[in-house]
């Protein structure tokens, strides 16, 4: 979310534009947004109270109305503003949701928040009333790469709720070499398609800089090796319905922890939370960065390297298990043959693992995962890639309505 | 469809889930689950009486009740079963349609069934409340090979009924090798985000393989050289509308019969019916094998080869054309080009066969029809197109809210 | 729109047919429709007054009816009609628009009404009953080569007033050399699927020969070198917007004049305009055609060409910029880098523009606008985009549903 309406509605005070204002609709008073002095996006940046309903008359507030949701929001109409410090969530009234793009940009408060919201989402049953709050709304997905996962989750929540949806999964065409143009450029076509756009792309920081740039919401469906911030709130979100809790709880994490993404998101938000302690359990070639151990330790939280599987297993809440990436090893096939045989989650480690610990995986697994393991009621893996369709139709929820 | 909520409510019992399952919504019951006792699906096995619908609140079965369908259906709360001897269709009750795999699962009965559903598919006008009863259901199209018309079918079939498409047409990236990802895992995880999975795939058996998996519905929109079974039913059916009956008939095969996945269908299927006798007109590289001709014998249906379209089409009330298919022939491109030119249904063909006969063709055609016998009358083969959308009307229709 | 139902029916008297009729539903009278005496498609004929509702029930009027907006509309039941000199927009009553093939099909009139429309398309709110205009109706977008920008305006016009999309970016697949199934053969399926297409393909002409085809509207979205005509009614739709009137406006057409297929409609569709003054500014390699200029001066069009960007640029209403084409070049990338540098806007050109005139551009841009002006007002460009939203939802509601 960029420069909204309110904000060009302020500067058009000058003669220039009042003949031509006058003649056209609302959207053309956005001739007068000065793009150029946009707030740059940063970490943990939050634009709060800004007008994210796009100015043409499809997009009017009124059907936001419609739906009985808004009434309570509080969308003060002021310039996208950035607060340092000021969190997302704001206690006594209810936080606004711009854009998700960095799982750095949701504290404890905000998690909960979106969690009550998908708490919600799993309740809602077919042709009910919630099963409709979105109707009237248009999603686009705009996929740079495909995910086919990634983009059927995003796009089942969305029907889920009622709304509509449009597909590119060759985005890549649109900015291609040949034609050259800028993700900004397309980003402000396709604003003027949909009401909201989930974008996946093979750069890091392009979902940032979509987002700096759209009058709507933007959702990171993955950058490159950047962030992916939904699989971290899904990843939350299935510990605590699986746990029944986030404080006090040990997780381990094993297999490609230098490269995984997940991992790492996941290593970062249950830091904010109190008592956690982390295992990590991987091949020496991709063992945990310091970066993290690092970030980990600043906020004293405990951790530890292990090799031992079957210890670690016997011990821990959640054993969250994830794929060696091949492509990381280049033509040392054999280094990844080894590392990838090295921890395998069976019968063996299940037999040791507590009756309450739960097995995670953000898929797609190997045999990383014996299949033998799926039958067992700890086996949360299935439940996990179910839980991104109820947070995904959350945050659909309170980016387009609010809470 | 695999492993019910009821078989696995049934094994939940141990004090082991316990706790667990108390805090956790019906979903979570599914851990219980011993998919390693599952069924193994086989020719002709059907699962009948088994609930479908999946264990999530989105799924659950009030949204059926809402339609007013489902009051008289038998549910009945048990695991898969298989019964090797009992029909689909069971007399004095209506039949429960779990998976469209194969066309051996269709007996007379059950494409009477079908059929009567497609009739009252035909008549369905826009904007009715009939247009509406998949509201609120998602079908996934999961597809490892491309096929628009098929795919397109099935989409529009879904939608002339209110229901909604979640679409993949490069499903094959869910397993590439890059990824290794099993089908049942893919299966687990789009289960998770629709209510209902058309799957087409390059392997033989994958449909099989996809249903066992699956706790939602599965139909085959062809495996490699497998089945295709939905063309087959839109095939009957179209001899149906066309010629008022499936006793009793007289039908010429024409074409690539060794290798055509149709024509093969076709066979088994009308052999079901009385008196129905089969020509085979085709070159010599691409005869009807042996192990169909036997079949046929086996049920005393009548069938006899010729080389000679004319004395063939004179007689028949069904002429099925079908295309010569190159890629049979690998460098031998002369044997294909004399293969391909032998038998056209020309005007000359039209000619001497009968006024109440129907030209028949699965599509896609190059030049073994003439485009003048498209303005004829008997031309069924456009007709025969538009059936694929009724018969996939009625077949969505019966797997998601049954008779 | 080819043959219609009504003409098959005159055809149907003789014996041959009438026992196979009476068993039949209604689409299978087309059985008797002389598909070789259609009329063929030429320029600026039109086909009015036909009845371009599809056959079979799902298209049965009835629901035109229910939205209460064809009771005066005069679809007069005739055969295809092909009118030389008759315009589309009838005086005194209003036009049936049955095909969207090239610019050369609108005459001042209708494009009055179709913008007239469109502006009533920009009015309508989400969930009010306009955004329901086109529920169950079905659109198939039928694109032989990828363009996401306009395949995504396409589907978001049709879904912003209800409607229905089947998608198929690979469509040329249907036709590929492979299979060889004939273009003809690819609408006959696909027309049984869906209400109206959208077609983009890559050869000259088969729009046309798509329309000629059908039963049901078609619209080109681009044939290869040939014609794209929703952008060139954009263009014009913005330019009134924009300026407020089509008479007596400067226009600076520049850029590729030689291959831009946007400025070439726009010449032709604004040389229908009274007092129309063009400025033609291009590097020499990609200059206007003497076809176009021959044109304009026949129709008493007055137009010069310049090398002066910044003495057009303080003259006219309207500087439309477009994109040199690197493909056109060859191997003569010298030639492409003179050319793409030599006509910039930027802020020294905006600086000489009077304040009333825009910019436009039909996107992608490379650099041939600067970021810059983007923050302008009179940058029209992404207003411009936005306006092929309203236009094409114009145009699906006046195909479909007419006026």
């Amino acid at each position: 979310m960029a420069c909204t309406t309110a904000f060009s509605r302020c500067s058009l005070n000058g003669d220039m534009f009042a003949s031509k204002s006058a003649a056209r609709n609302n959207s053309d008073i956005l001739k007068g947004c000065p793009i150029s002095t946009k707030q740059p996006l940063h970490s943990k940046s939050v634009y709060i109270f800004s007008d994210k309903s796009s100015s043409g008359p499809l997009y009017d507030r009124k059907c936001c109305k419609q739906s009985g949701r808004l009434s309570s929001m509080r969308r003060v109409q002021c310039c996208a503003l950035k607060v340092e410090a000021k969190p997302l969530f704001n206690v006594g009234s209810k936080f606004q949701l711009d854009d998700v793009i960095e799982a750095q940009q949701f504290d404890k408060d905000t998690l909960s928040a979106i969690f009550e919201v998908a708490r919600e989402m799993e309740k809602i049953e077919k042709n009910s009333p919630g099963s409709q709050i979105l109707k009237g709304y248009l999603m686009a997905t705009l996929f740079y790469e495909p995910s086919t996962r990634t983009r059927l989750s995003f796009e089942s929540a969305m029907k889920r709720l009622g709304g509509e949806v449009l597909t590119t999964e060759n985005a890549r065409e649109f900015s291609s070499a040949a034609k050259g143009e800028t993700l900004e450029d397309t980003i402000r076509t396709v604003e003027g398609y949909s009401d909201i756009i989930v974008m996946r792309h093979f750069e890091s920081g392009a979902a940032r800089r979509a987002a700096a740039t759209a009058n709507i919401p933007v959702i990171n469906a993955g950058d490159g090796p950047g962030q992916h911030p939904t699989q971290g709130l899904l990843d939350m979100y299935t510990i605590q319905r699986e746990i029944g809790k986030l404080d006090g709880i040990k997780v381990a994490l094993v297999g490609d922890l230098a490269y995984g993404r997940t991992v790492r998101s996941l290593a970062y938000l249950l830091a904010k939370f109190q008592d956690v302690k982390f295992y990590f359990v991987s091949p020496d070639v991709v063992k945990m960065k310091d970066d993290i151990k690092d970030y980990l330790s600043s906020k004293g939280v405990e951790w530890e390297e292990s090799a031992d599987l079957m210890d670690v297993a016997s011990k821990c809440d959640v054993l969250y298990q994830t794929r060696i990436q091949r492509e990381r090893f280049g033509e040392r096939t054999d280094l990844y043959e080894a590392a990838r045989g090295k921890y395998i989650v069976d019968q063996g480690v299940l037999s040791v693992m507590q009756k309450h610990a739960v097995v995670m995986h953000p898929f797609p697994r190997l045999d990383e995962i014996s299949v033998e393991v799926d039958t067992d009621p700890r086996a949360a893996y299935f439940r996990q890639a179910k839980n991104g369709l109820y947070v995904r139709m959350a945050i659909l929820k309170l980016l387009l309505l609010g809470w």
